[in-house]
């Protein structure tokens, strides 16, 4: 293919989305940002935003912004991230984080299955959320234990894998759609057929595939799920995170940690528990009003932009990066730590490499490229097709090539041993 | 006693406090605002600070900002409101709601008494700390339970009652320090003296306290706090909430809701979970850093001003607000539903009347007095001395008297009756 700068800029002038790249604060237009999928960018809208929720609603609209602005503010962000998501609008919430949701979720599916002791999920699934699984397990029963599937090339973990692990004891089936590291894409349809022919629910975490990639739980039957809204959302750092519960199952399932804010009268001030009818049961506290808001402003520019036209040019530019890895980084070493078949990979590529972690110190530092890297060996490239351009994409591979090339990795210390 | 509005603004003029309203954003001063116990105002300087958080931190630091800024803000932050409860700077950390980390709290409070299989609260407490104290038990199994001691008068919970139900069967006694509706404050060093003898740990709820009063958790030897930030701290709308575990606890106590922030190598990403060593290991999920960063200037502005001068003036003004109460408002129904000695009370003070929710609208509407209302017939005035002045009180109870006498409220509808 053409490896030149020109073939880059000539990609993105043709690009449909181009113009979105405006919508974001960008101080310096030649920082290449590939971290979109750990915090994604400000825009505009939300800077605004933050002045007029912090300024105007608090400071001038006072306790009164509560009814005129706020108390609504998780449902109504919800539907919206529902849009996204394929669900319907009273089965998304927002509040908590993804942690506190998933355990929240999760808690109440194993009480749904009373008799089945076993939470199945893999490897590949973000480690914070096997603690947060075992936390659950713990508060179902000393009998109960989550089983974590490996994964065979630490890559992939394939639907016959999980055939082998979900049986009669399983109360529910937990994944990340998206996997943190390789980008591997579960089938959702297939898993979630599969945990339902053996009785057991689903419970996704969609993190990593929001804003991303469609996705769609109600055509699947998705049973839960969870997600966050400081990636391809661009909902700002540590923004609180989505729930989602399919409407018939809401009834039967109850909040195991209940708070007023899921409480059908919250101002009745009683001290009978009574929960609201739909999704927003699983609320439990007061949610942080400043960095919920902001939310807003990143979901309604991937509404704005569409999930499908997302998603085709995050593939158009992953193939472009894994085409440019092909050609130019695996004879330096690098390997494909990302599944190569665009269907089954996510938004980002990893990319593997014996000097991974110097490497990416060098690019941060020299080169002024921003990955990340994730234990052992890995450097995580993610693509933001809302403010990605082509030319980030070259520019990077670029980099890659001549850190590699130049060893100039060696200035940097190694991975503290300490450090794992 | 001098009841001239002259009298009023000679207070204010002798207030050693006065400057301090000059810091906060007032855009209508002749607003009354007495609703700091439910949402502080906005200060100047957490304006300053969210542009900075959202524009220069998120905007232009991206990624970095969490090293540079963001991962430390849960223990920089607890350990200033550390200074203002009497605790080590490591005792207290801010993230999550004060539901989720109550709960967290109170299900490892639970563990570590096995054997004793009740919670002590009364009924002055939140109910929704009554839901999530249920919610522990819950978790903890179906032999736990939750006691509720009730108020003989609806307004105070004394010690003897206490007392009479707290036994061997008590692992833990859980109150608000100051509560929300009557503002009873109970004697901490007494409560916690009496669940230690009796083999239980105490877990205070300071929602109502922190800011308002000094606390001496340390000096009780208090096990386990919890409280909120927006109210007398003006962190805003929602603001994460604080928690507290005392030094020599916390290597026993485990957190329920493990996540990857109170792990101790949270970038390690290993599936087994290893604490932090302090009350860092009840940190969950990534906190949301926009709401969390605006908590630090409302701190900074507590700790400025001094806890001790902050109750002085307090204390002088509701002192005030009773005295004028008594010589006013009493005869025209409206009830004392706080304590009426200072020390047994924080600062807000709750006044009754049958009608008392149309007077609360009549008061919002009609007066621009803004206090609020809490079921069945409860008037709360709540006295925030950093920006509540003499002349507010008078005016405020000028406006209550007005509106008695008028019988104005009979414009309003009453409190529907299904809204309970």
């Amino acid at each position: 293919m053409d490896r030149s700068l020109e073939y880059a800029q000539r990609l993105d002038a043709e690009d449909p989305l181009r113009e979105f790249r405006g919508r974001f604060v960008i101080d310096d237009p030649d920082l290449i940002y590939l971290d979109g999928n750990s915090l994604g960018r400000l825009t505009h809208a939300a800077a605004a935003r933050a002045q007029q929720t912090v300024r105007e609603e608090w400071g001038s609209g006072l306790i009164g912004s509560w009814n005129r602005h706020w108390f609504d503010l998780p449902q109504r962000i919800g539907a919206r991230i529902a849009q996204l998501v394929s669900a319907r609008p009273h089965e998304v919430v927002v509040a908590d984080s993804t942690s506190v949701n998933l355990f929240k979720l999760a808690l109440a599916a194993l009480r749904a299955r009373p008799g089945r002791r076993q939470i199945v999920t893999d490897a590949l699934n973000f480690p914070s959320d096997v603690y947060v699984l075992q936390s659950a397990a713990h508060c179902a029963g000393s009998e109960y234990q989550v089983i974590v599937v490996p994964s065979r090339d630490g890559m992939t973990v394939p639907l016959t894998d999980l055939q082998a692990a979900v049986g009669a004891e399983t109360a529910l089936v937990c994944l990340s759609h998206t996997t943190f590291k390789s980008a591997f894409v579960h089938d959702m349809a297939q898993v979630t057929a599969l945990a339902h022919e053996r009785g057991a629910l689903t419970l996704w975490d969609l993190s990593h595939s929001v804003g991303a990639l469609p996705i769609d739980l109600n055509g699947t039957d998705a049973d839960l799920a969870v997600g966050c809204t400081y990636k391809y959302l661009n909902g700002g750092p540590g923004a609180p995170a989505f729930l989602y519960v399919r409407e018939d199952l809401s009834a039967a399932l109850q909040n195991p940690l209940a708070g007023w804010f899921g409480h059908a009268h919250p101002f009745g001030f009683a001290l009978e528990y009574e929960p609201l009818p739909d999704a927003r049961r699983f609320l439990t506290g007061t949610p942080p009003i400043v960095s919920l808001s902001l939310v807003e402003a990143g979901v309604d520019l991937v509404l704005e932009a569409g999930i499908e036209r997302l998603r085709e040019k995050s593939v158009r530019q992953t193939e472009y990066l894994v085409t440019l890895w092909r050609e130019l980084l695996r004879p330096l070493g690098y390997t494909l730590n990302s599944p190569e078949a665009a269907a089954s990979r996510g938004s980002h590529v990893s990319l593997g490499h014996p000097e991974g972690y110097r490497i990416n110190r060098a690019l941060i530092e020299r080169m002024r490229v921003i990955p990340d890297f994730r234990h052992p060996d890995n450097i995580r490239l993610g693509v933001t097709p809302l403010y990605t351009t082509c030319v980030d994409i070259y520019r990077a591979v670029e980099a890659l090539r001549k850190v590699a090339e130049s060893r100039i990795y060696l200035d940097y210390s190694r991975l503290p041993s300490g450090v794992t």
